[in-house]
This record gives C-alpha cells, sequence and structure tokens, in this order.
C-alpha cells in the first residue's frame, strides 16, 4: 500500500515517520520543503506538490493546522484531487471543521475517491510516541483498508461513523477539555484567594468526583502561574471555534464553551497564545486580584 | 475518648455506626429521636438533646444538612455549647459556610473548647463502606487529637489547613465538580444532536486529556437521559451557594459556577432536584431540543 503524506508539522513530521518505520513506501510534501528532508533521509520520496505527492498513492495523509490549508492542499491548485486516482482514500488527520469535511468528501466522492476524517488526540509526545488517539469517521470498509496505516500512528483508533464523525468526536474533546480546565481554574482561583494550600486541596479532591485528567496534570501550572506547553491555548480556540460553529449549524446551546473562548481570544491578545491551555487560570487570577 | 455524634441522617448514621464499631463509647442524638435506634441497639447512649450529647465527651461530632442546622445544634437553645466541657473538642462534618465555621468556632474559643471543621465527600455508599475523603481544617494538635476517630470513616484524611479551611476545600469541590459535569454535557449535547453513537465517543476520548471521574461514571446517564442517584442535584445547587457566597467575601470571580448554579435552580423548580447531579444536562438537552 502506497502512502503519501502531506504536512511535516510539529504533529506531522513524527506521524509519517511511524509510517515510514512500519515499512509503508512513503511519498512526502510540505510547502516548506525543507521540512521533508529529515524524512527523505530515512528513505521517504520527496514531492513537488499536493498533486505530485497524490499521483500513484493508494492513499494520501493529510495533517496541516486548518480548514482553509486542508482545502488547499485537497481542492486547490495543484491538489490532491487532480493528482489522486480512482478508488483511492484520502485520509485528513488535520482538525477542522465538520461540515467542510462532508464538503469536501462530496467533491473527492464525484472522483470515486473516498475520503476517511481522522483527527487526533495526545499531542507532540502522543505524536512522537505513536501513541496518539485517533477519531476516525467514513465508510466501514475504508476506515478498515487504513487501518494498518492508522495503527502505525495511534495506540486508539475509534471508529465512530460516517465521513465528518470524527471531526465531531475531536470537537466535543475540546467542549469537553473546556469545561474542565475552567473548572480546575475557579477551584483553583478561590482557593488561591483565600489563602489555602493548594497542593493539598488537589491531593484531598484528585480521587473523588471532582477528579480529572486537567486535576492530575495541569492543576499546579495553574497554582505555580506558569503555563509551559502542552497544548497551546491558540491551538484549543481554534479548535473551540469549530466546535461552537458545528453548534450553532445544528442548534446546540454550549455557553460554557462560549465563555472559554471568549476567555482565550483575550488571552490570545494579550500574548499567551504560545502557553498551554492551563493558561486559562490567568483569565480567573486576574479577574480576581490573585497576585 | 468518649465520642458524641449527632445528626442520624443518610451519612451520619452509618457514620457513627464506624465510631461505634471501632470500639469508642458513643452518645448519639437526631432531632426526630427515633433514628437513634439503630445505633443504641449496637451499644451507643440515646441523649435528649445537643447539650445531654456532648456534657462529658471529648469529642462531639456533628453531621447534618446546612448552616442554620449546624447553628441550631452548637449554639441554640440546649446546643452544644451549653453541655461541652472545657478542652473538647467539636467536629463538624456538614458541609457549611466557611465564614460561618469561623464565627461559630470563635464562640467554642471563649469556652476552651476547639473546632474543627471536617466536610467529606464520598457520598452515602463512602459513608457506608467507611471510605469517605475527609477535609479537614483547624488546628494541627486537635487535628491530630481526633485522627483516630476520623479514620474510622475516611480513607484519606487531609488536614488543609486553619478552621474553615476544610469547607473551603469542600467548596472548591463542589465549583471544580460544576464545570467538570457541566463541560461533559456541552459535550454529550453536541453529540446527540449531530446523531453520533456517543458511547463511541466517550470511549475515545476517556483516555485522554478530556478524561474524569464524571466522564467515566456519569456520561452514560446524560446520554441515556436518565439519572439515578448519586448525589442529589439540589445538594449539589446548596454547596455551590457556599462556594458562590465565600466568593463573594473574598472578591473572586466564578462564572460558570454561576451559570451552573442558575440552571440547577430552574431544574430544581421543575421537579428535577432529587436526580443525580448529572441532570445538570437536562438543561442543555432541553435548550438544544435533544429529545
Amino acid at each position: 500500500m502506497k502512502v503519501a503524506f502531506i504536512g511535516m508539522g510539529t504533529m506531522g513530521a513524527p506521524m509519517a515517520m511511524h509510517i515510514l518505520k512500519a515499512g509503508f513506501p512513503l511519498v512526502v510534501h510540505n510547502r516548506t520543503r525543507e521540512r521533508e528532508k529529515p524524512l527523505a533521509e530515512k528513505g521517504a520520496v520527496r514531492a513537488a506538490s499536493p498533486r505530485e505527492a497524490a499521483t500513484g498513492a493508494d492513499v494520501v495523509v493529510t495533517c496541516v493546522s486548518d480548514t482553509p490549508d486542508v482545502r488547499a492542499i485537497l481542492l486547490g491548485e495543484d491538489g490532491v484531487l487532480y493528482g489522486i486516482e480512482t478508488g483511492a482514500v484520502v485520509v485528513d488527520m488535520s482538525t477542522i471543521s465538520p461540515a467542510a469535511t462532508r464538503e469536501i468528501a462530496a467533491a473527492f466522492s464525484e472522483k470515486g475517491v473516498h475520503m476517511v476524517d481522522a483527527p487526533v488526540s495526545g499531542g507532540s509526545e502522543g505524536a512522537q510516541k505513536g501513541t496518539l488517539s485517533i477519531m476516525v469517521g467514513g465508510d466501514a470498509e475504508q476506515v478498515q483498508r487504513v487501518r494498518p496505516v492508522l495503527e502505525t500512528m495511534g495506540k486508539t483508533i475509534t471508529h465512530i461513523g460516517p465521513v465528518g464523525s470524527g471531526q465531531l468526536a475531536k470537537a466535543i474533546n475540546q467542549i469537553v477539555i473546556a469545561g474542565v480546565y475552567w473548572g480546575v481554574a475557579e477551584g483553583v482561583a478561590l482557593g488561591l484567594k483565600a489563602g489555602l494550600d493548594m497542593e493539598k486541596v488537589v491531593q484531598a479532591l484528585s480521587g473523588g468526583a471532582a477528579g480529572s485528567w486537567v486535576m492530575d496534570n495541569r492543576s499546579n501550572n495553574m497554582i505555580e502561574n506558569h503555563y509551559p506547553l502542552g497544548f497551546r491555548l491558540q491551538l484549543h480556540r481554534k479548535d473551540l471555534v469549530i466546535g461552537l460553529e458545528a453548534a450553532r449549524e445544528l442548534g446546540v446551546t454550549l455557553p460554557v464553551s462560549a465563555l472559554v473562548e471568549q476567555a482565550e481570544s483575550g488571552l490570545i491578545g494579550r500574548g499567551y497564545g504560545d502557553e498551554d491551555i492551563s493558561a486559562v487560570a490567568r483569565a480567573l487570577r486576574e479577574a480576581s486580584g490573585i497576585e
């Protein structure tokens, strides 16, 4: 099975490396061509455009930043659509709009090409280690077909439903994360203002109904007011906007996601967008006059 | 060490039973006297009033519903204050206002009586099994003194800081819980409206950064729209109001806690107060037209 991988970013480069190491013939492309080199040194073939990368591939994987990038790579000038052959499958592992995913899938469908959406969680560490959680949307047969490729990159691969479902699941992930981070941040803010030893409070709370991955792994950032990466706050804001747009289309009320998105937008405006998402605690610390 | 226990409710009765079984001489009192009987059958002595229960006790434990009840039992007519002897210690295991706790402690302090606040989490199941998490505020020496009694009821006993700190930690617990339940409920609402198989989504998400006790144990209630107890929504609302009042006194901004408290108040008004707190999902399901 010949694989093409487009997008050699923080996530894409190590993901492509896992595919290569698993023994799949691999063609790579990146807008900044320089970034193809580490993969080429390990045996990947470089392609000058998405179109060229897609030509002759059985599976074309994309992993880039946002909906417009995915559209450009897949449907734009010299895009995948103009090189890919009937019967091949596109696997988009970016986090983008579920509605855009369905539109793009329809464009490929006209050419007899299948599309699978397969956004990931687990961050750059998960990408490096090949332990990502991959949420997959698409036709069951096609998902089965690309599973061996996905398995090189992820520990948990969950087929959620039809095309777009993977993106919806990822949006839900970010919506839940918004509530959990913010809830922990509110608790931390009250405790700090009251002068409590917050490490003891976290210790008392973490085993019970208030417990979460965020409490165990990120409450300390909020207590220390220091937010090393982690997961960039501005990337979470981008993903949360995707969730809010999906909610708008579907007619769903998400007041806390909206509140957190607005708080994040304020923080990004003040230069905190490259901090870890636990920096949402800054908004509450500052609003409450906590030094 | 002679122990008196006041409040034989859903929580208090099994907690007192643990103290009795551990071999401490125990005097019990409850406003509805009938409820003292199961303890008396196991060897506890019944007292006609909080004052009588406190007379001759080394440790007086209270576990009732709310701040006014605690005030009445401790400081009211025939209250503990009028029976307790200098050098004894009051341990309030109710969930009440941290500020009221400090006021009550001051009243006892004038009589040379110490106060320790020791609210619990873990629910009726934790009370039955003696596996509660107990958050303790008070003088370190007094906390050490009553620890053998607390250890009969709890698995985790954390001394947070001075008197009132246990109540603040409990308030923080409920604030964090508000954010986590609501965040999970927003994610579930989007997924249900989009027609996703939410069990698969929960499976994909629960191992990652969105993971929590609520996701693992209560998302299914929200998906099924069925909310068996659990922890009563109206009790969470009561506790959350304590947190919001503490925030008001300290000057802390807790927008999501305020939002959840208001949503819970609407649900209580519509007759859902005796459901599990996961019923907060009703507010989002209904606002979003999810059947």
